[in-house]
């Protein structure tokens, strides 16, 4: 079996035909749908790229990984799926986005050199690469954003869009008047950018994709990782204005969220980003485009499912389609995501197995508490290997997918945050190391834990599917808010860090040490079998050699 | 300054005269502690050797580093001691012991060859070597316990010890009616052993500690981690009979302990070294040995400070001693360590610290709540750096050391301890990864939680010093059982494997994406100053290079 995992960036959870949306018509996610399950509870480790997407790859929670935001390195030696999955015989290529930052200075602490093949993968979050491109090819006063070579750019000068940084002067601005009209400002979003369809972004990883798929022998794990929708929001014709006003939802919002808020949730409600979004002219401009976005990635991912049907593959292909996180979008009075309403925590995840014992299963919806983290459980185990669960903390959802779901599944879902890096901290007077806020939802009930002395939110899900009303100073509430703190308290008292042991090594490190030689504890040697003491007993030894004093004069008899 | 970072193997908080014991001399143990300051409440971070010394020499504790028993490989790439003072200019010597584990597996992936300069740091714990001898120089019908070579062995063999194993034919064992009465049985703890004096483990190890000290130059740290008083427990005259039992003090245990424990404890009850010591003749012949070798510790102390103090060397030379746990000896019905009383989990700690800045201490005492994990956090300060907090997870005794305690001063300390590998985790019909315990003890309330569904304990030590009432399920301290879970919740929250980002790291990379071109959230370019949205201004690019259609054809245009 191979494994064909597709991510895409900032992709809502409702933003779908097949989850719902009343106006965007998604076909081709709705295909993988029809032949696979929908996971309609599936929680990201974190709400922002890098560190979800860490956790995504390692299989671990963001504090068990510690690549808590975008641009924290992960740490090296870290295991990845790549990792595992060359373990059990797969390979594990990456084209697309990682957002992962090498350790350079463990890298050098360990003398691994970026130009060998381990080295190579160190730096690469574990896979080999056929692209590796994080978008965001932007450029100011002090340099690239990314310094790294981008296959897209080169791509795009090859293909004739001249200058420095044809990502920023043709794939994300459109044009207004015959001035640039730049994709980082949101009133350009209704804007065709000033490209080709075909040589945009998610055509352009789409052709790698085929390309790759062309020549691919033996197992593999490919990790197809879009970059869009992900803001700059602006796409290119005919997508650009294939949404109209009437197909903007109402914002998910209520009055009561800006009365007393939250300290935390207060300061969000003041970035730059939230402030843009609380604005209609706003998300009249940017929905539409990030529609287009989702309908294009909807295109393309029809040209992957056509091939891998054209050439027989869907029987041994695993596909599974999901993303690194929500996008506010006004929602809460908030852009972005960074924090942990639906919208920002929930992904988007489908899976199609080929297997026939999944057959039970497919075109269904499972509402199971997943985890990112789960993923990668679940493709170690497609790989034909066991899961190593004191390395890798999710669980494979082969299970569900079978139609067998186990009976003790978890009763909760950790999702966190670090936002020591924004002004946010400083803001609110937080250290970096208590800019640090941990989500709890067992599937009702829903608390956010504050390091720094805040209160917690608490959130009933069930009679406030909106999250309108945080009950987390609700003295009629404390109950929940105990228990849910019960649940976190476990979470953080979890093995994490035993990753060089796992069980079966401890079952045959019983007794060991006896076997070995280490007889400690005995009385008079009567209470284990003779062949273990049999090497302490007979004659007294002779001291042959002779006798020296004190110093250093032992050194020269 | 150097630093002489003495460590003893099992040696009781309680066993030396300075301590208040009653009969055992110390005298060169207590020169130390007339010069500097004796910590009267340091705790270890698991009593056991392994996982304990690994917290020493990571300064982390045990779930973050995730070696959590003698024999689970510290993970490559973990920071050690020598990490941090090799980056502060400092060698980092290892003398001795240390129980490290080398993760093989992982420098494999990584293809460190344990012969290159790092593969070996990485296999040493992070030292550079002298001597490296983990005792135990075992041997049973599977092998020698230890593969690597044993300079003490060596030493042995060309001092005319002869046979394969004079470490278990003369250091560890005595001699009854031409017998050979091995070390490894309780009863033969009162022969002499067969060996001279000046031959046996500790004498060794100080004499290599001076030939290193006559050789050393520049900054050095050494760690002199000597494998005695551990077991097994025999020692060469004249110290074998230097004790009689007039100077066995009374086990500390009492009839209440035995009635209903605590299940886990209970199992602990049943362990064969927890039944030997039961028996008044083990005590009997095993303390005056225990005693013996402390005072043979004690003699070769004092060859050390003596040398230091006729080289003058003293003036630049902190001085640690303490231990990685301590010993039951019979107290609480139990024998070994591996549990939490505080003959098992407090360890002395005597620091002379030789700047000025120390003199107002000199000869004190301090009760602050220290951890084991705060002597590399110390030492890194003393080489003339900043602790690394997003790796350390100690905190420096400097301010203690120099008589201005910090205000903010730890609240509890934390100990931990896995079983998984023992005969318990079965027995009591636990998983290895529910087969934990962690202590909390804030300086009176000590709470010990047990995975695996077990109520917890609580002791008093005000009202009970001996810590016979097992509180744990007393419903009038249901309050101080959940303040006390409350800390265990707020440490498992902690933030300990972000250990690629540092603070300071965290504060310079506030606005760098934005400072290099990324330029999220503009609603029309107003919000920032001209300079960053110049490049994504100006007229619009014109596409100079061919069209093309999609797919393959897009790579021959």
């Amino acid at each position: 079996m191979n494994i064909l995992f597709v991510m895409y960036d900032q992709l809502r959870f409702d933003y779908l035909s097949c989850a719902g949306h009343p106006f965007l018509q998604t076909p081709n996610f709705d295909r993988v749908a029809s032949q696979g399950v929908r996971f309609t509870n599936a929680y990201v480790q974190s709400p922002i790229c890098g560190a979800s997407r860490m956790s995504f790859y390692t299989g671990r929670y963001v504090s068990s990984h510690g690549a808590q935001w975008n641009g924290f390195p992960l740490r090296v030696g870290e295991m990845t799926l790549g990792d595992h999955l060359r373990d059990a015989g797969m390979a594990c290529w990456l084209l697309g986005k990682t957002h992962m930052k090498a350790d350079a200075k463990g890298m050098a602490r360990l003398g691994l050199s970026p130009s060998s093949i381990i080295g190579a993968r160190q730096a690469d979050c574990g896979f080999d690469t056929w692209a590796r491109d994080d978008g965001l090819w932007a450029q100011g006063p002090d340099g690239f954003y990314d310094a790294k070579r981008s296959p897209y750019n080169e791509y795009l000068k090859s293909k004739g869009y001249d200058g420095e940084n044809p990502w920023a002067d043709y794939a994300n601005a459109g044009t207004a008047g015959g001035e640039l009209a730049s994709g980082w400002m949101f009133e350009n979003a209704d804007k065709p950018a000033n490209i080709r369809e075909e040589d945009s972004e998610t055509p352009w990883l789409t052709t790698e994709t085929l390309r790759f798929l062309e020549q691919a022998e033996g197992n593999w794990c490919a990790h197809v990782s879009y970059i869009k929708p992900h803001w700059p929001y602006i796409v290119p014709a005919p997508y650009h204005d294939m949404y109209g006003h009437n197909t903007i939802q109402r914002p998910v919002r209520h009055q009561t969220e800006l009365d007393d808020p939250h300290p935390v949730l207060g300061a969000y409600h003041q970035t730059r980003v939230a402030q843009a979004f609380q604005q209609d002219e706003v998300r009249d401009k940017v929905i539409p485009a990030y529609m287009g976005l989702i309908k294009q990635c909807d295109d393309q991912l029809g040209r992957i499912l056509d091939y891998l049907e054209q050439t027989d593959q869907m029987k041994h292909t695993m596909i599974v389609l999901t993303s690194d996180h929500g996008d506010y979008l006004g929602d809460h009075w908030l852009g972005e995501k960074d924090f942990f309403h639906e919208a920002s925590v929930k992904i988007p995840l489908i899976i199609y197995d080929p297997r026939p014992e999944a057959d039970a299963t497919r075109g269904t919806t499972s509402d199971a508490l997943v985890e990112s983290i789960d993923i990668a459980a679940t493709f170690v185990e497609a790989a034909g290997s066991d899961v190593p669960d004191h390395i890798i903390e999710g669980r494979s959802l082969t299970p569900w997918l079978h139609g067998a779901p186990p009976e003790d599944w978890r009763e909760f879902v950790i999702s966190e945050y670090d936002y020591s890096v924004t002004p946010r901290a400083e803001q609110l007077g937080v250290s970096p190391r208590d800019a640090r806020m941990f989500m709890v939802f067992d599937g009702r009930w829903k608390l956010i834990h504050f390091e720094g002395g805040f209160r917690p939110m608490l959130f009933d899900l069930e009679t406030d599917p909106d999250e309108f009303v945080d009950l987390g100073d609700s003295a009629d509430h404390a109950e929940e808010v105990a228990r849910m703190y019960d649940y976190l308290a476990q979470w953080g008292r979890r093995m994490s860090q035993r990753v060089t042991r796992s069980d079966a090594d401890i079952q045959s490190m019983r007794g060991a040490s006896m076997r070995r030689g280490v007889l400690p504890f005995l009385v008079d040697g009567s209470e284990v079998p003779p062949q273990f003491t049999e090497k302490y007993r007979g004659l007294t030894r002779q001291i042959h050699g002779p006798a020296a004093s004190r110093g250093e004069e032992r050194h020269d008899a």
